[in-house]
């Protein structure tokens, strides 16, 4: 057998190894579940009308509220409250000024009044300024210790079991695994890897400007207090098309700041999945959706109803919210 | 034994296997050959001070001048001409404007005589105002008919066989390759895949702004006249933080544009390679470095020579310089 046989035949193996077992231990039977396990079979047949040649085999997920938790608050923004505090003692002017002041007392109302430009100011006094591999040290420090407000479990544990297990059916399957989140991108890619099994070339987020510098002849990378791409809504597609460069065949979301991925996700030809994640469950995570300004699900809930794509229940559809 | 353990034997397998034969066959004994040989073999001797674990094993590659041709000029630069002459019937205003009325002439005298801002005008005219798609489908049918004025050979022909052995060997080795380009990165995806074996979410280069927009309720993706982003020189190093998140432990150019990726490779710890193409042979291709506009290879010659980073003499180290 050639090289390339081999490796065919053993790949085929590992994927009958990989079917053998329920893939998706954490969901019940059901809809949901059943849309997710037809759709990779149709992808995975051969000579099947639905077969989609393995490097065509794009999955795109947003990550807050689809492959972590998003409330109280968006996990980046409780690390830009963190920053500001561990940030204060070089900065005794924030004291008088706000939005700093506030965060610094806890006035989260006041701190918020000042509405996108005092987030902005937050997000670029404690994103900005530094090295990337800095922000990457500081990042990796905060993750590994930092607890939720109200579960006190690592946010990283937060990351929803029932997904892991489509991200690993997927990827059993051929696929390859992107995230495509409006968080921060250097912010997931410390982690990423680790905690979902993708890997940072794989991940797609919002970003801020950097330069490129020689600093006593050590070629570093600089962040800049200045946005470079929002990959929200609209602009989903667009860092799809960036980065990846295929339309995906398959798109995961919770929120209307996705609608715009599945709708591009869809408009392809061949097998498709779009899959919307539904916060219903408010005894076991939370319950939020057209009223909700995280993770505001309204548009995108209509659509999925009118063309019959996915919805999961987090409260029906999952057995298990958390990974252990 | 576990699913894990057989991945890792089945790969152990076909990693031994791909090394039996010499993986560069079209490169001569030499410093180059066997720095190549050397950085590789150190990176997966499990266990050596070289050793690198297989998801850091990233590889960058610029392409003009390095993966393929580049003289009497930029490739990309022909098929905007193509681009022009094509679209002319649609323009006739073209035949009495600078720089489109000197390209239908043939008088590329005049066209570039406007410096930048008309090199700008001929690339958003011919690259801007089409959808994604439509773009990708003007790329395909032109990169598999279009032929090289002076060798004559379709332009994916011009491939460097030497370096496409470099790009397997890396690859049989556990490495991801990528394109890291001052070219267009819509103009390389079409075809990066069937000529060098690289997935279009494996590219970086330059591009310009694209906005999602429904057609009609279709979702599309529509080229801007709006630069996003230039892929050379300091800009390299941004496009590969940006896209693949790590440094890589690879890096090939041929010119001053790459340098500062060379730079930002070199400054990583750990196992490194760093290598510059020379063009040297103007008999078999181009020779031309510190005086050329296109390739200019001067402070990278120097600081490669002052650093001991591999230069290769494409006509010592190789013995055939086009793919098949």
């Amino acid at each position: 057998m050639s090289f390339t046989a081999i490796s065919t035949f053993l790949l085929s193996l590992l994927a009958v190894m990989a079917h053998a077992a329920d893939p998706l231990p954490s969901w019940r039977d059901g809809k949901a579940k059943s849309s997710i396990i037809a759709f990779v079979t149709a992808v995975t047949t051969e000579g099947g009308p639905g077969f989609v040649a393995p490097p065509e085999r794009v999955a795109t997920f947003d990550n807050d509220g689809t492959l972590w938790a998003e409330q109280p608050m968006y996990v980046q923004f409780l690390f830009a409250l963190d920053r500001v505090k561990a940030l204060a003692p070089q900065h005794p002017e924030w004291r008088d000024k706000e939005p700093f002041a506030a965060v610094l007392k806890g006035d989260m109302k006041t701190a918020l009044a000042g509405g996108e430009r005092a987030l902005a100011e937050l997000v670029m006094a404690t994103h900005a300024g530094m090295t990337t591999d800095e922000f990457t040290a500081i990042v990796d420090a905060w993750i590994t210790t930092a607890r939720h407000p109200v579960t006190k479990r690592l946010y990283t544990e937060m990351a929803y079991q029932p997904m892991l297990e489509v991200l690993t059916y997927l990827r059993a399957n051929g696929f390859k695994t992107f995230i495509v989140s409006g968080g921060g991108v250097e912010f997931m890619r410390p982690w990423s890897e680790r905690v979902y099994g993708i890997p940072p070339e794989q991940v797609i987020g919002s970003s801020i400007k950097t330069v490129f510098e020689l600093r006593d002849g050590k070629p570093v990378l600089v962040r800049q207090p200045q946005i470079d791409f929002i990959d929200d809504k609209a602009g989903k597609p667009v860092g799809i098309n960036s980065h990846i460069g295929r339309r995906p065949i398959a798109a995961f979301g919770n929120s209307d700041g996705d609608l715009q991925m599945l709708q591009y996700t869809a408009a392809g030809t061949g097998s498709r999945l779009c899959l919307f994640v539904h916060h219903d469950d408010d005894s076991r995570e939370w319950a939020y959706d057209r009223q909700s300004l995280i993770g505001h699900f309204d548009k995108g809930l209509d659509e999925a109803t009118t063309r019959g794509w996915t919805v999961v229940s987090m409260k029906n559809d999952w057995t298990t919210i958390y990974r252990p």
